[in-house]
């Protein structure tokens, strides 16, 4: 194959654009704040990844099947620790506020 | 194409994962609140999609260049108003702890 160094940009791509969750689940989970974070963001996110994890299986391409899988998994896990902690944030306003 | 419904899931998984950004520039321009957001994600995310940009361009595959085009424009984005917000607010507590 005369091209195969074009298959180590994508596969260096995929993993960058995968990757990239890490850091952001890390300070999310230690630093628990989430205000500034777009619910929206993560729910269209979580359901566009799903939907090219389903299109990787249908044409059967390894790699769009694992940087998928593997982004919906860090991607899942911001969207559930954004509403948790959300929902954390927002009861202890209505507390300060006396609600 | 007996398989072109393939072809609209992979669609509707670009369009959702690419307009996911949206919410978030937007949420991010209207407060100019940055803390929560990893500088790291939005670094690594930036370059990933560049380089799926100019894989994209290399294989000749359109979807692939139009998606990336958007995300890049959105990301990119985001990246700057976390740097340019981040700033700010590093600014502002250096005022108010009178350093």
């Amino acid at each position: 194959m005369e091209l195969n160094w074009v298959e180590y940009i994508g596969l260096t791509a995929g993993t960058l654009t995968t990757a990239a969750y890490l850091p952001q689940v890390y300070k999310t989970w230690r630093t628990k704040a989430v205000g500034d974070i777009s619910l929206t963001m993560y729910t269209s996110m979580t359901l566009g990844i799903l939907l090219w994890l389903v299109y990787g299986i249908f044409i059967k391409a390894p790699a769009v099947i694992a940087a998928n899988s593997v982004s919906l998994a860090l991607v899942g896990g911001m969207l559930r620790l954004k509403i948790v902690y959300g929902r954390r944030e927002k009861a202890a306003r209505k507390l300060r506020q006396g609600q």
